[in-house]
């Protein structure tokens, strides 16, 4: 994605580091950050210095990376594990991360004890899982953007956009793929509270990529449907099942039952890595429950009634029944049948 | 309402002056602004120092009994006239305002030539009309309490706390008479961006009262309902139509759209000042659209990315079709008969 003119990824090695854009900061301040530890990976994850399914897959990756080329000769696998499980708690509902960690581990575990080319493998096999993922969003958006007509206002939820990615985006890639074949449209941002990655991140991408939008505030949506001003909804995904059912961000059932009353085509765009090829249906998706401080301070500050409690679950689930289809790599397929289709 | 052990209203007249409790720097700072002229009384319904249909009802009505004591004795009742547009003006959607200031007017200038006598009419149908306004909704409290059970889940939206009446609240009311009652319930209270009404003000009511509460952000309602968290929905309105079609605060449409999937009861408590019985069907309530800083920035600071458009409308209007009724003094109604049975 282009920053300021220069190219970059969201997170990506060098130098056996870990490096990512801070997204917490942005759009306010654009900084990197460094992470020499596999622990640190795993903070950054849980802080949202890196979020985003596809993203947190990578670092990730990347942090098992870390893992082989930081772990002691002696009982290297039981290092490995133990980071492998850091990773893996830091944050429970999106699978990318799963499926990314699992993979680089199981690759690197095969050549023990040559721990030279463990580690290598290490490192080429998450270089090769964000790689793959970069591509896989690039394809996506290439398909997505078919759905796309001169004219069409469009709703997009939380950040779905290169920075939850390597590169690219979800929901944003097809936006891209659509603006750079020069169709015309106009995007409708919610907000998404508590941590605002929609008017900070979604809006901050799209005026780079100087697409036309406007954020609105989430309850907003409906009313914006109601009007008869939103054509399409695109999301990302954090987990989409076997039977189809998703979790995303807080707030996208909310978003799917209102388009299904309004007959708004409802598309969720993912990667493979999203796919959860061992879970039947939404009711095994863990769903994440973040700090109440979240909603109650914003930059430090104290937003709400003093003491009064918050619940804040970080993401809710969408019965695959009332979505229109998920853009993949591989084509645009029903909700029921794209989790099968994504293998072949 | 109690606030640090001492009874408030959120507006009233003494002195010749109109006081009023600052409503943007609650519950961070407690600060009662005293009003001086009409065109003050407008500014602070404008920027919502006072909000809530009912209370810039009373805080329009107050206004008309300072304009017809700071008003020239040429030209009496132009100069009513022209106070009168300037509170009509203020804040479009909620119809006590207009119904509150209209009934002020006429009354006053009734007594025209006589001025002392009209100037003392003024002040009279304003406190009458605060005064009915507040009672109004002690009723609706009475009535509606009854809609509740002990262990019932309650969500809220924005605030219909006694700080949008003259007292007591409507949502709120019916909680505060349960509460009072002894009954044994829980609230999850809307934050309702972009001023967060809900976490700011309904928060620090139900903490003053003592009764249970969690904040959520308003995009997670639907996540609490589909996990079959809410029992009851109850909300305010700022106009009430002939049809039961009614306007509230932006999001209260995709709440009841919400509600109707989930089969959870949705009321609205409403004093008589919130019907319209103008107004045929909610097609022809004028939706406010405020000033695209109140999402892009809080307490001054940019919290969106910087110069990304943003769109606010403040209120949405919901069919009566799909909620369940109305909470009013006058006993709880079916959505359609309402606006009849309010006038017998």
């Amino acid at each position: 994605m282009l920053i300021n003119g220069k190219e970059y990824q969201s997170v990506w090695m060098q130098d056996g580091k870990v490096l990512m854009i801070n997204q917490n900061k942005l759009p306010f301040e654009f900084e990197v950050i460094t992470c020499r530890t596999c622990e640190e990976v795993a903070a950054a994850i849980q802080n949202m210095t890196v979020r985003g399914a596809p993203a947190i897959g990578a670092a990730g990756a990347y942090g098992m990376a870390l893992a082989a080329l930081t772990s002691e000769n002696e009982n290297f696998r039981n290092h490995l594990r133990k980071y492998r499980d850091i990773l893996l708690a830091s944050r429970p509902t999106a699978i990318d991360l799963s499926n990314a960690v699992q993979l680089v581990y199981e690759q690197t575990v095969k050549w023990i004890p040559n721990l030279a080319h463990s580690r290598l493998t290490a490192q080429k096999a998450a270089l090769d899982f964000a790689r793959d993922s970069a591509e896989d969003c690039r394809l996506l958006g290439e398909v997505g953007q078919e759905l796309i007509t001169d004219g069409m206002n469009i709703l997009t939820h939380c950040n779905a956009g290169a920075l939850a990615t390597v590169d690219w985006g979800t929901a944003l890639s097809v936006l891209r793929m659509a603006h750079r074949k020069g169709k015309k449209f106009f995007v409708y941002v919610d907000e998404t509270r508590p941590k605002l990655q929609g008017s900070r991140l979604t809006a901050f991408e799209l005026k780079q990529e100087g697409i036309d939008h406007a954020i609105i505030v989430d309850s907003a949506a409906g009313y914006f449907m109601q009007q008869g001003k939103i054509d399409l909804i695109i999301t990302g995904a954090d987990r989409i099942c076997l039977n189809g059912d998703f979790a995303n961000k807080i707030g996208t059932y909310s978003l799917a039952v209102l388009a299904q009353q309004h007959k708004v085509p409802f598309y969720v765009a993912a990667p493979k890595s999203t796919f959860d090829l061992t879970c039947m249906n939404g009711d095994e998706i863990p769903i994440e429950q973040r700090s109440p401080e979240e909603i109650t301070y914003l930059n430090g500050q104290l937003i709400a009634s003093p003491d009064s409690p918050a619940l804040n679950p970080s993401f809710d689930v969408t019965p695959a029944e009332i979505i229109s289809g998920f853009i993949t790599s591989k084509g645009i397929f029903k909700p029921k049948e794209a989790a099968h289709k994504i293998q072949l």
